[in-house]
């Protein structure tokens, strides 16, 4: 990767650490930064303690670590400073007090991102501001279906808080019980309901922002229709803290599903599983919120790491689909469930199915989905892509990236997996049995390119939901419509000019 | 309305001319600008003739007049021309030439807007941009559920063109006929369906745009995610002309619904509607795709104006609501609304309901609703509001408004209806019994100050679903936060520096 002005760790991308403890980032008790050896020289940290009291200022290399390496060990940054403001007004301050400093900001939520955006870069120059302390929800309004969450609430407190007035928030994520929402928000957060709730940006109807000048730009409207002017909202959402810096948010909450139906279909193909997509979908509607597919190969992998899990059907299968349906009310999901399945297997789009018949067996049928990832790592190194194509050229995907792959490296190991009715294939490669770790991870680029060019021929994205940051920056300008790439360098240099909000993610300095 | 610079004419406000057909805007079959008196003394005719054809040229007044007076008489425009480009790389030469001579620019769909963003103000210098030629569908991708569709195509047409695919772009508006895709998009049109399926900016994958400097950039992505940058699809949607020229756009498509139950609902009161939308958003859940409130009066209208129409309950009720349930299977949804319905009766939420049990029940109930605006013009005056609140304030708002406007014109009759789900009320008001119209409608100004004030203390928007154009432009500054309405000034700015896209549209020059 060569160009990247950071840190690159290909041989650690394995080392995928999971859900991180929430702990991990918990405030230390007595003030942190006079710990620091050079702390005191800095009028920086003093100005910055004025705003948000010394304690919640860190730079002890022992405290600020936890913001500085990103869960796959790719980046690892340093920082002038770590601070943990408490409210948008201080937020605002430590802003202008960046932008009369030209002190570069990196504003950072639960710190699980996957492409290097939530990480400074190894300048030493930048202000981490860490939105963890801002976690109030301030408003549940279930009448109005609606949220307002400060930018620092984890999602799974989001969800739970809406749980708790008897209304769901939708988004669903692996790490839902360390990322936060303001993060969620500034990378355009997917999920596995995306394709019956859309992603974060759908899910937000207004913002909070801090602009690169230190104003605070209230947004937190709760309405579902507005149409004075511009769509501020949607530009700050998925700009990955390059414009502004998120600080709550309104949130949109549903009805809680009463009923849910969730089946694991053994299927021939991935063409088979995109007709049983297509066929789930006329049948379903609304009601079909997740469909992913998984290769017999996660699923293997899942088996033999995983002392809990196991097959649910008979035989094996070279693919599988899981299909869940939810209602808020319970009538017919059965019925329609089991008419999917019937007609699937009669059509011959699916081989064997079973509906899980309790919340145990849902919950084994998820495990193989969603374990997939981590268990790829006892099995050696895995190489990543986050790739979304039209919903139709999924097969096609896979079917040309595997082989193309293959080509590369002989005996590699596809294991593509994810969410079908979005088009977007978590194209991950475990490297060849017997190989070694490190040689395989040193072609990381070199496969990247392989699958990138195939991508970009079916017209599709080389990050569907996990964004650009530092890790796909350099190859952004590659792959991206030259026009919408200046439109981007236009907004950024409009909202931002002088450069300090997340510099060198996304758009290079 | 002081300090508007177009010609203002409340007096024909009620004018409203309804569904315009299609042919009122036919393309001359001889060579348009040469018929103008002084078209040959204007040389930047010449060069738009040289790129679009001189018959797609107009300066005829009695050929450009369709394109200079929107639907309620409101603004009147003046063009230098009217210029009918049939092709994106045409649009681009015109927007290249007009940046080139420093030549401001309207682009135009249907002409169905309302608040006069879609006619050129009154300086004569203004070319009209009409995108009426480019009315192709470019692609339909049923497995994909996409559709490629150019900014002319009417929304009929692109609803035709999903039907005969089997799917639906469920986009629905009373000037549907005649309305063009970009026109809805430009404006992010609502309608009766955005409860289910969302507003015109949710329904659009990607787009296709002439930007302020003639550069097109291709945004034509089928991706259902993709997290490469910023959301450039939802600046444009919008932004009502003033940022670009939409020319084309991938639409989204949904299962076509094979069932539907629709109800008429008397209620007691708006409270009593807000609690029976609850009681169905819970039972139906997504299936609850329309959701409209209606006042006795608005009924009596129709009933008294539109010979066929019929009242459906055997008493009359002070409020109406109208539900109707869509679903792609039959499984369940006549038990649901029948739940519905008895659960609302028993909760004394509702006084009496009727469910359709025929096609033609349902459009009757249909009509009820949809003719409801056209049938306040035999009534006289109306002074009109496009409201909208978090939907828990919907009665505040019906109720205080209603209040203030009787203390300000006695007499005066509310006729608020509209999308309850969205909290988007439709705030009209006829004029009092015996009432001079002309001296009704001069208060127009007086009226709308009143009902926007309790509209912003509850949090609203002076625009739900029409935009800004001209007719609200003045207004905005009073009513929209000023860092919002700063970020939009700089966008503008940024995008569009010499300010030649739509001036005078959403924000003044």
């Amino acid at each position: 990767m060569a160009g990247r002005a950071l840190k690159s760790n290909p041989a650690a991308a394995a080392l995928w650490l999971g859900r991180r403890p929430p702990q991990a980032l918990a405030l230390p008790d007595a003030p942190a930064y006079h710990s620091a050896m050079d702390a005191r020289s800095d009028p920086l940290l003093d100005r910055l303690a004025a705003i948000v009291g010394a304690r919640n200022v860190l730079t002890d290399p022992a405290e600020t670590r936890p913001y500085l390496v990103e869960p796959r060990d790719l980046f690892v940054g340093v920082a002038r400073a770590v601070v943990r403001p408490g409210t948008t007004q201080e937020v605002a301050a430590i802003v202008r007090l960046a932008g009369e400093t030209t002190t570069p900001i990196l504003p950072q939520g639960g710190n699980t991102g996957l492409v290097g955006g939530n990480v400074p870069d190894q300048s030493g120059r930048m202000v981490v501001v860490s939105l963890q302390r801002m976690n109030r929800i301030r408003a549940v309004d279930a009448a109005g279906d609606t949220m307002t969450a400060e930018a620092g609430v984890t999602l799974a407190a989001a969800q739970e808080a809406a749980a708790a007035a008897d209304r769901l928030f939708p988004l669903s994520l692996a790490s839902e019980g360390t990322c936060t929402i303001g993060g969620n928000l500034s990378t355009n957060a997917g999920g596995t309901a995306v394709l019956a709730y859309g992603s974060a940006r759908d899910l937000a109807l207004g913002l909070e922002v801090v602009l690169p000048d230190g104003r605070i730009w209230n947004g937190l409207g709760r309405l579902r229709k507005d149409n004075t002017g511009y769509d501020l909202k949607s530009l700050f959402v998925g700009a990955e803290g390059t414009l502004g810096i998120i600080t709550a948010a309104v949130l949109k909450l549903f009805p809680r599903p009463r009923a849910s139906e969730t089946a694991l279909v053994g299927v021939p193909s991935p063409e088979a599983a995109l007709a049983l997509f297509r066929r789930a979908r006329a049948a379903a509607g609304p009601a079909l919120t997740t469909i992913e597919l998984m290769p017999r190969i996660g699923i293997e992998f899942v088996l033999r790491h995983v002392p809990t899990a196991r097959d649910p059907l008979a035989t094996p299968h070279r693919w599988y689909v899981m299909i869940e349906l939810t209602s808020p009310v319970a009538v017919g999901l059965d019925t329609t469930l089991a008419a999917i399945l019937e007609g699937a297997i009669e059509a011959g789009e699916a081989e064997d199915a079973t509906v899980a018949a309790s919340l145990e067996q849902r919950n084994a049928i998820w495990l193989l989905r969603e374990a997939i990832s981590d268990m790829q790592k006892p099995e050696g190194g895995s190489i990543k892509h986050d790739i979304s194509v039209p919903v139709a050229a999924v097969p096609e995907l896979i079917a040309r990236a595997s082989a193309a792959a293959d080509r590369l490296i002989p005996g590699i190991r596809p294991v593509p997996f994810g969410h079908l009715g979005d088009g977007n294939i978590h194209l991950n490669f475990s490297q060849p049995l017997g190989a070694d770790k490190a040689s395989y991870l040193a072609r990381w680029d070199e496969l990247n390119a392989v699958v990138h060019a195939i991508t970009a021929e079916l017209g599709g994205s080389i990050s569907a939901e996990h964004g650009i940051g530092r890790l796909k920056r350099d190859l952004l300008p590659g792959v991206k419509d030259p026009v919408a790439l200046d439109l981007m360098r236009t907004l950024k240099a409009a909202l931002d000019p002088k450069g300090l909000m997340n510099p060198g993610a996304v758009l290079a300095e």
